[in-house]
């Protein structure tokens, strides 16, 4: 069999070079159309190969999926599909491959199945594609604490006694997980400006957006059980763009002692198309150095960063896009591996499904910063945008937009993009 | 109709006065048996009232619960009988408390039926009542947070500023959550001893309880919607016992500044039986006055605090029982109802079968502290023991259990209890 991820692959599906999803990446993703309820679909070009019309032709009969199917491909999210495991995704992600070669025409000239199972992107909605009843947001970038910790804390010790030890993380709101499209309503909330006497209620007048990336977990443990970090990377299925929207006026405020909470809840952002791990393989790098090394359980071997190059546009109420960072994933101090394994490091159960965010990705330049707060370094410099208007905090009707891909050897892996556009607040 | 509440209802059941489960409280619950798969339940006396044996008899017939019936009875969750609403639960309820009375031979002459749908507590297993996919804990005892502030920050000024203006919460692991009778496992985690120069990695040595009490939402909300404050009540179910496990050395190395991490996701226990708020309305009493008087949209009028009394007991293996603490719910600072409020009043989107738990209860006096960090003063004052030890902290082989009860004009209402035994860490 083919190697899924080799760049000579190509397709019977004419494919954009600039393409995000060539035949070497295939995510898998939720659809649903005026006539195809929610379904399981894989992305290809600008195509979405809808997978329960696949399993009914019968292609994927002989993988051995077990009695679930072709249901699994009938569902709101991938959870159940993912819940098979990693033989599953890997046979599928092969057969997939398969399929859509070029000198395969059992798909390509049976003209009625490609009519059922290919599908225009333009002509589906996408859903939110996996259910998480957990999601960690973690703190992982060290250029990013640090911003944060010069902005509000001490410049010269900007980065918190724990931080190079632990993967430092907090759980966030799962209920308020979206995908990428839906709009975001500006939140009201309690902030008190440091010289008032008194808080307030009202719609925040800090709204920022956060540059991240997440995984999924794609395999559960039982409480008690904790996850040695060299097997760590068997327990993700994989990653996904995330926009974790936050209102900084209301976060400032509550966040003492027990950290960020209505400042975050109102909304995050996923994109649609889960890129899986092993299609990433190729783009692993090695991640900055750890100093001082990390304990023994956290302490890994090899590559586990990867390295994905990330943009967030910013385009006002019928304005165009000014992209106002760029930055990269493989910039990350702390990689999943080490970040899952911590999280089960005191016996806390994984479930399939759980979201683990990165935290914001800032570079190290003044250009590649993962939020409006550091962009516009607290509001004390604006981020000038194309309509000759400029940003400390977003506005109503502005959309953010995060793009990601790899490129390496002339192969281009992407993420799509989540976008999301601000409403006013609701009134009082 | 007779009101479900009223003091005077008996049951043809035999129930002791000092039981916690009178006819005036029909608590739901999930159980198990070897021939029963799990089910819904409710409490009476010794006895489980089996809902799906009920109404396989019939005698919700005329209730209109809606087509899924009778299956939300036979479900691993009361989940989808919440979502049924309101007007179902307390059709529900009072169906049972008719079925049950001294003068209804409905059931009480039916031998087969009565055979069929009452089992002794002693003969099932209690099963986690309610799948929560998402879990807050708030923080809002001003004794505790006054306490916790004194020893951790400074005595002057034990309350930081924003405490008296939010009911300050953070989002828990909702993964971890165990049903009363749950083995807990001591966490592996780090930790740092102010004087030491690195942390380490190992069995957390500072094991604690927090005696809480949480509530269930019943109806879910859209994102972008809020909950006013004279509503927020029709959206509780019930309440729950809640035991929040805490590593405290875990937690004061990890949580600055996000907050409470591993040192609290290793579980949480909950008791089995879901009391609701219909059973607890008699016990309503004015909470605390707040001073400064909260902003509008958490200002609330008549009484919405209740009168549970609360005891914690800690039995070493093999010993007797020590109660260590009574507390009361009445004296929380901030309601549920504020809370609820509070935790929609960005838009955040609320979920069946949320848990909100009320934070550590803690009393005035040194007895009536609800976490052993508190009674024995960070470990200045250890507490005594019936056999002669002493305790800073948990020590393996510990059953630590809490008890609830509303008791007035001679009606107890009770909650039943949660109840964990400490398992020694896994070796590293």
């Amino acid at each position: 069999m083919a190697n899924p991820n080799d760049p000579a692959l190509r397709s019977w599906i004419d494919i954009a070079p600039t393409s995000d999803f060539p035949i070497q990446n295939l995510p898998f993703g939720v659809f649903e159309t005026d006539e195809r309820g929610p379904r399981v679909g894989v992305a290809i070009g600008e195509y979405v190969l809808d997978l329960y019309a696949v399993a009914q032709f019968g292609y994927f009969e002989d993988l051995e999926l077990g009695p679930k199917m072709p249901k699994i491909f009938r569902r709101r999210s991938l959870n159940q599909f993912i819940a098979l495991g990693r033989p599953a995704w890997r046979a599928v992600r092969q057969r997939i491959s398969e399929l859509l070669r070029h000198d395969n025409p059992t798909l390509a000239r049976n003209e009625e199945a490609m009519h059922s199972c290919l599908l225009r992107q333009s002509d589906v909605r996408m859903l939110r594609p996996v259910r998480s009843h957990n999601y960690t947001d973690f703190y992982s970038s060290i250029e990013h604490a640090t911003n944060v910790g010069i902005m509000f804390r001490d410049p010269a010790n900007a980065l918190l006694p724990n931080w190079r030890h632990i993967p430092i993380g907090y759980h966030g709101r799962a209920s308020s997980i979206v995908v990428s499209g839906t709009d975001i309503r500006r939140p009201n909330g309690q902030r008190k400006a440091p010289d008032a006497a008194a808080p307030t209620f009202g719609p925040s007048q800090q709204l920022d957006f956060e540059l991240e990336m997440a995984f999924i977990v794609g395999r559960g443990t039982e409480l008690g059980d904790t996850v040695p970090i060299q097997n760590a990377e068997d327990y993700i299925f994989g990653m996904v763009l995330f926009n974790d929207w936050s209102a900084r006026d209301i976060q400032s405020w509550e966040y003492v002692p027990l950290g960020p909470f209505l400042g975050k809840s109102f909304g995050s952002s996923v994109s649609p198309w889960v890129v899986t791990l092993d299609a990433l393989e190729p783009f692993r790098v090695a991640g900055p150095v750890q100093e001082p090394e990390p304990l023994l359980y956290l302490r890994q071997l090899d590559e586990h960063n990867f390295d994905v190059n990330l943009e967030v546009g910013i385009q006002p109420e019928g304005g165009l896009e000014t992209v106002v960072s760029h930055s990269n994933f493989g910039l990350m101090y702390w990689s999943m591996a080490q970040q899952l394994t911590h999280q089960a490091s005191n016996g806390c159960n994984l479930e399939v499904g759980d979201l683990y965010a990165s935290g914001t990705i800032s570079g190290t330049t003044p250009d590649s910063l993962g939020s409006m707060l550091e962009l516009a370094w607290r509001g004390t410099r604006p981020v000038p945008l194309a309509d000759g208007s400029e940003r400390k905090f977003l506005q109503d009707g502005d959309t953010v937009t995060m793009r990601g891909y790899c490129e390496k050897d002339g192969l281009r892996i992407g993420f799509g993009e989540v976008t999301g556009k601000i409403l006013p607040a609701n009134t009082l």
